[in-house]
């Protein structure tokens, strides 16, 4: 290493990954550090969770993102603690050994992860999905609810087998909703002898009043419409207990073998505890309007980890947002290593918003513009797969959406465990 | 089910699709079981361990290969044995529970597994390539191997974490010799900072006399000669010890963090011992001239669990030998089940032998005629796609090749371990 001013960069996000590229003409050395190889494209991961994509298509090697920044190197470990006065973070690296790294900057962006809101014990019945492991465990129980339910010596009797329930109608609970529709009643349709996959329930709970509640009010009113026609059941109501046999709302009991949660986030890593700084209530370092730990000008906190207020509202949790800080963090870096003074504050600059609903039909608000059906799925495919980090993933997904759209046939339905067998989890 | 005769197939590799396939017109109820939902095209499963493809790309859900034939339906399930007096399957379904199959004809296509020739205790160190998760471990470990490299306070002193050793030369050790002299000199080549991947030892161990011993001299030269041209050291003996830290070729130490275990096959299950019958020293069962059990007409074995020979030598234990093995009982059932006799003994036509050696090299042999290089290359990549199960699949490997071929680039680069991290296993 030189005697360059070193930025340690936390996360290989997209907050991290736009820090780094920001630094990418920066005096500086940078280090990224992520416990994953792979940057993965988080708007994407329903669909390998519905067997439509790969996880492979969805991933994206870090190193092979920075292969040509030269003043980047990547590390695979995995942060344990920071000590924010001595300027050093702690990892564990990938033989396991702990490490102190040192930095001049610091830039954490670990993200977020699904929280219980308290109620860890529905961890192991409601999985959420936020990796690619995550992903891959869902579509292993989606695929054996059904292989278990043609098993059934009495298969009109699925007992929940063949229900799957979504807590959560934000735009992952809705996205995963519309994509096991189309699943059953187009992938699995022909291949069953004793079981309809058609007859599958697929129940969307949705606690916050609406679906899509961060749409406004008409587009939210299309999803619903559009998850009505796809089959879908829209239940209203807070979800108060998930077992191994279902999901209660209330008094309403839903029996069901495959609970997915999609109803809340909180910070991935314990960043308020390493930094010993006030979080919000999901965990979330409260940073100043430059994205730094107040009192700490060389630590910034993006995406996911942090919590900024706009408009007395926190900004929401969102790909765009993690992007936006990240570059900002790294355009910012880049002027305080060569004597500049740190920028006018960040401002965010929201693009809009979308989220799909089953084949054909997606939703897009932009300000007060407005869009739904084909045209906007049109818009959702096309943003979606330029924001992927490697071409070649750019062209693999576009030709697999080709391929899924026009014949039904999904890209990925293995059911894979350790051992190469298939069997219930639960 | 109705009254019609029952046909059980076990394993839906090759041998058990072929059959299934084969008594698709014959007025039989066929269930075809497999411990796992898909069939795997094993010929590429290099690729899959080398990165090249993902492990969806070369596998197919068996229930979509049989989606059209409405006399079979599929069950995921695993044998634990046979009653071949009673003609009953025994397995433990995808709930666990033991359940008993009645047939009334039953082809066992069981197929192979590595074998270590009783050093078990290799397993650990040198895992094999049988299945879709030994590709994936093998494929994590290599990769890892780099990652521990490059994490190194002494990256000069790597101590065998970039020593591949390959443990037999025929098609599997040569295939993945050539793939990972590829992968250090494509596609890693620019992405460490510390290491130079170009600088992996990768070592192909043959014990058999020469390289792709199956072939004809002058081919097993000229793959030799490609090995060498591509960095592979070839080493000849025999391998009898396998540790942590590498392995031993008679007092010749190789230090080693990965080893490969590509240097023999056995039956994958204990069929021998379910049916009560003789097997050669592999575990295969001997099969009458027309691949039935001695004495039990309604009784077939297929494939790699089988053990016939040709001419005083035993057929090869390749895809081709269990595809036609296969179909001959497939259509030997669908005339026993409509009163006909059995048909005159199996036998086997060989169209030829081919192996890959790194990019744009192949090795072809069928009968008298040879060919190698380039051309042979392109005759290997069209008959490996046109036998893929899906037509999807065939276009998706065709454009990832292609992808690879231009570009160095490879599909699928994922670490994963279970709790989506990524640590070194040993």
């Amino acid at each position: 290493m030189t005697n360059r001013p070193r930025v340690v960069i936390v996360g290989g996000g997209f907050g991290g990954l736009a820090a780094a590229k920001a630094l990418h003409a920066a005096p500086v050395d940078v280090v990224l550090i992520d416990r994953s190889n792979h940057h993965l494209f988080q708007p994407l991961l329903y669909q390998v969770a519905t067997s439509v994509l790969a996880p492979g298509q969805i991933a994206s090697p870090i190193r092979n993102i920075l292969r040509k920044q030269r003043n980047a190197e990547v590390m695979l470990a995995e942060i344990t603690g920071i000590d924010k006065e001595g300027r050093r973070v702690f990892a564990e690296n990938v033989d396991r050994e702990n490490v102190a790294i040192p930095y001049d900057y610091l830039v954490v962006a670990t993200g977020a992860h699904h929280s219980y809101f308290g109620h860890d014990e529905f961890a192991r019945f409601a999985p959420g999905l936020k990796t690619a492991a995550d992903a891959v465990m869902i579509r292993n129980r989606i695929l054996q609810a059904f292989e278990r339910a043609e098993a059934l010596d009495d298969p009109k009797r699925p007992d929940g087998l063949l229900t799957f329930v979504l807590v959560g109608a934000g735009p992952t609970g809705v996205e995963m909703a519309g994509a096991i529709a189309i699943l059953v009643r187009q992938t699995l349709r022909t291949e069953f002898r004793r079981i309809d996959p058609t007859s599958a329930r697929i129940v969307l709970v949705e606690g916050g009043g609406r679906v899509l509640a961060s749409f406004s009010e008409p587009l939210s009113q299309a999803a619903t419409e559009r998850l009505k026609n796809l089959g879908v059941e829209v239940h209203s109501g807070r979800v108060d207990r998930i077992d191994a046999d279902g999901a209660w709302i209330g008094q309403e009991r839903i029996p069901s073998k495959t609970v997915i949660w999609a109803a809340g986030v909180a910070a991935a890593a314990p960043v308020g505890k390493w930094l010993q700084v006030e979080t919000d209530r999901a965990g979330r370092v409260r940073v100043d309007g430059c994205c730094r730990v107040p009192g700490h000008p060389e630590l910034f906190v993006v995406g996911d980890a942090a919590s900024l207020d706009r408009a007395g509202q926190p900004l929401p949790g969102v790909a765009q947002v993690a992007m936006q800080q990240g570059r900002y963090a790294g355009d910012s870096i880049a002027k305080l290593a060569t004597g500049g003074s740190q920028p006018s504050p960040f401002s965010y600059f929201d693009k809009g918003n979308m989220a799909v609903v089953g084949k054909g039909f997606a939703i897009v608000e932009s300000g007060k513009f407005r869009l739904s059906g084909l045209p906007a799925w049109l818009a959702w495919a096309m943003i979606h797969i330029s924001f992927l980090a490697q071409s070649g993933l750019r062209i693999a997904v576009f030709l697999q959406w080709m391929w899924t759209f026009l014949t039904g046939q999904r890209g990925d339905r293995l059911i894979v465990d350790d051992a190469g067998k298939h069997r219930a989890q639960t």
